[in-house]
């Protein structure tokens, strides 16, 4: 059965499948990435030709470590991350930045879950008060959680600001090759180019089964993180298992294929439903959600045929994501089921 | 190539890869155990027959949480773990259970890495002094960090001991499948029935790819432990890829084989090792760990054939640990080997 | 010279000076509190009279640590405080509960600085969702920032409201005597009667020197709060002096002496004001300050005669507190600078 | 009634009770000793002449708090402390180091509670090694808790340790003043000149009601402090009345007198007790601490007389403090109690 609830519900692309099948036919190799692992020696070149040689690589567990770790390591807890209200790491990581890091987040109310320079200005009064938490770290997501992309330009705007001001940019890119896909671009135009400091960089979203990547941009930055990542719990033992994933994954357009799919799903279903006139679409697609108004009354029913999220229960707004396994029967099969309900629900 | 550094330099048994790829096949499911994901709640059935029925389970990434999360479960942090001092929370967890529990660590110097109710004795002074960290979990390894076992009984009278001085007792269990073959016991024998409050369950050690398992043997410590996992940064999205390997693990006696596989090894190169005169054991065998000491000078030389890890430099001691897929064949080798560098030495 | 910028920067009262010098006679006194220190002892009582027998009382050092550590013992790191957004608490406190505590602070935007139930009830939503930090402690301040009071009623409504939604409430009462003396109320009536579970007694901003209490009103709450205390610091070796200040805040009626003097004060610096056409007052007055709204160029000029604090920049908002030792004088003093600024400001 | 329990069973010296009264009479004075407090910038130009130019001062609540955030600014989380296994910091804060700053303590076995490079070189070679927490602050207490007094030289070749190794040493002086006598020396000559980092200044032992002072030697490493203090909740508002205390603490030698007095009361007493066949002392007295085994049975029946803590049970030690108020007539009153007891224990 498929869903549409979110691009984790999915499995392992198979080429994944077999490049953990295959590293694990190496026997012994040694553990913690140490040693000159050469799996994971392998796995980190591959991200310094995507992002850069200064770039430093880390493999931790989640998307949730990936931002707490990477934005706590620049900063003090005296000082405060700001992002969009809506971010992932504000509304749902349960307030692991809070307890982790010991700082304060900073929220900016949104329409699109982006957030602007002149969003972050009014944070700046605080600097130098010292009953205020100092401003450090603006945190952006790339796709955001309501399906928008960053252009290339805004990410540079807000990273200039950022340094102008001594901040950070920090990307949560869970989804950043649905973004890279989404914009035409590469990571290194998108990400270092920009000036980013550090990216969260996901890859369980878009096929893989298990890890997340700390990239540090600037080496710098990334001084002594071996030791943060292993006091807060994130240091895996066999570590070819993610290094070899992401090795793959970032090969022969990979990842690149697994985001276009899941694209391509979305803008063809977003098609699809703006042909019908009880739907409305609350958000442009982008990358690979859809955000659309529902009926009410059919929301639990169709949930029944096709999983999917309720995002904002006060208007009756659903989420609706595609993944790399998405395919177009799948979303004709989720237009039929949807117009059945709205047939069965009009005759009520 | 083969080493005997640590367990964890194997990769994963085939029927955990196998289960792995059957898994995966099953399509969509959902993320994060959430809506009944029937691979997690059949993992978490399969783990209940183990260890009783009131068991709570839950699936983490790696033993360091395990440790950690388990612990801090149980405690505030003005109250104290008490461990050994060669406690692997203790030594190598890069001061994980301080920073994410806040909590102090009072250790004890072992002969062989036990401790006994004589030696948390002393820490009882502490009760009710309001400047000092209140005793609050004993933590024990099982199988030790220096290949020793506790017995039952053991286990059985340090948890009484911590009820009757209203502490809880934690087991780490990164190698608890050796501990069970090494005492010929159940989980339910070793564990439930001795009286451990919470059980940090490993299987990466023995076979696994990655996960951890927190236990919680009274239902009423595992309150509200979902929330302390998120925080915490350590609920996997594609939860099924966890909890199925686990499913497998303990099911027909995999856990079982490997760990007797891994146990046998361990006797067998101590008994060949034991036949060499310049060769001294360190610690008796119970599990898979030989700890011996060797000519200084050939360790290097040795290591090149099949790595390991010095554990005591002042003393020249060496740590030797077989694995899963650890065969009479590598055995041979590695006497093969360090006969030929002991002869080397003694020519130079 | 006087200022009107915070209730804070006025001494101590005559009666207090005192008493510190007639403890400071009685020779040695156990420190910290212990072995029955007799002045601890009877400023325990005292406070038992006020806020009845089952509380239990806690001296620390400042407001910020009593609340912060009468929130955090609450509550786990990964459950919420949920306050208006302009609360110390998450306004100016640098950010201390979310690094001491662990926890995520849940925000409200008000008008006038209270919150009430149905402001509260969108965040129950998150419990039971493990990807959100769980509601727990409501904070209100009493006086609040913007120097309103809650009446009896709205704090034993949001008392209910908490209980009965397995959360608890904390009253910051840094200003309470003011509070008590603006509702005509005694402590017990105001803060026990009502169903509040923890409050954080002031004194400093009403003649105090130094010294701040956690008062728990029901024992339960309180356990094991004294190694809490320790470990956050807040543990005054020379206790007696703390201790001795408020037994003679809580005699002859102290407290409300010097906050009955602020309160009309302000009352009569607002009626002073409002007979100015170019002032405007933003909020009513209750307690001990005065909100107003000045034209622009005059307020550095002001500020050199009678130091004062700008409150909202954007609308040119100022506020004016007074203490237990602002006079008339001081209030025609500051009326007639006021007034002469306003003069130049108009012929320039 | 007087005791030998500790340096802060005494009471205020007349002439800091004096201060607190004047200082209290210069009316309004910014809060927080921000906007230019004249009270908190005097007494940092006072430090300055003690400590040097480049030296940084922040007030803070207590010793605990000196000690924790002054070491926790120095370091991140996965960084440790080295000290003594006696040190006030490991043994009595309730594990405040570690829940606030996050970091490990690793401790030193130690005769006389001092520590000496070679103690601390065993440590070293975790360095670079992401299994074990990193040092980096050797904390060093002057007095120790056992009595004894570093030499100049010995802090110099400590300081100089940590830094060729990467590391800082912290002093923890809460009886800085009773090592500065006994050693005859300057703050500079023995502080400054020998390199150490941070210093925690304490005044409370020595006849200061409240206060304590984070020292920073060289400025870089104070940046940002005022935020970490804040947020640590150790930010006074009427900061008046900690900085004029310390200000007349370091005025016309008050700190020398009342140390010279306790030191020399320790130095009589201990001659006293020499004299006593039954009375055996532990260590040298060099500041104003004595340490004695006495007959077990009497010390329940002497503490009635004069109250002392028992140091180690195990052996029969008690610690005697003397203090800036101690007389001969309390030795002498002592020493009558202790004969008396002596005898009637002989006649039993």
């Amino acid at each position: 059965m498929k869903s549409f609830a979110s691009d984790n519900w999915s499995g392992v692309c198979p080429e994944i499948m077999e490049t953990l099948q295959k590293v694990n036919n190496e026997g012994h190799i040694p553990a913690y990435g140490e040693l000159d692992d050469p799996v994971t020696l392998s796995a980190i070149t591959r991200f310094k030709e995507h992002f850069g040689q200064q770039s430093e690589i880390f493999f931790v567990y989640n998307g949730t470590a990936a931002n707490v770790l990477g934005v706590q390591h620049l900063m003090r807890p005296y000082e405060a991350i700001i992002s969009a209200h809506t971010a992932h790491m504000n509304e749902d990581e349960c307030g692991a930045p809070e307890k982790i890091s010991g700082s304060k987040i900073y929220t900016i109310e949104t329409e699109d879950g982006k957030i602007k320079p002149n969003d972050v200005k009014p944070f700046l009064r605080s600097i130098g008060f010292q009953h205020h938490s100092q401003p450090k770290v603006i945190s952006i997501s790339q796709v955001t959680e309501t399906g928008t992309v960053y252009s290339r330009e805004e990410i540079s705007v807000l990273a200039g600001f950022a340094h102008s001001n001594n901040m950070y940019l920090h990307v949560d890119g869970a989804r950043i090759a649905n973004a890279a896909v989404a914009l035409g671009t590469s990571f290194k135009e998108m990400i270092t180019n920009t000036g980013v400091d550090v990216l969260s960089f996901g890859g369980t979203k878009n096929g893989l089964m298990f890890g997340e990547v700390v990239v540090f941009l600037k080496p710098e930055l990334a001084k002594d993180f071996e030791y943060s990542r292993k006091q807060n719990m994130q240091l895996h033992s066999k570590m070819r298992f993610i290094a070899a994933q992401f090795e793959r994954y970032l090969t022969d357009g990979l990842w690149k294929k697994n985001a276009s799919t899941a694209n391509q799903m979305a803008h063809l279903l977003a098609a699809e439903l703006q042909k019908i006139p009880q739907v409305e679409l609350t958000h442009d697609v982008t990358a690979n959600g859809v955000f659309v108004k529902l009926p009410e009354e059919i929301i639990p029913k169709l949930q029944k045929h096709y999983y999917f999220h309720v995002w904002n229960p006060d208007i009756s707004e659903v989420r609706l994501m595609c993944s790399w396994d998405t395919t177009r029967k799948d979303i004709d099969g989720f237009i039929d089921a949807l117009m059945m309900e709205l047939l069965n629900n009009e005759q009520m």
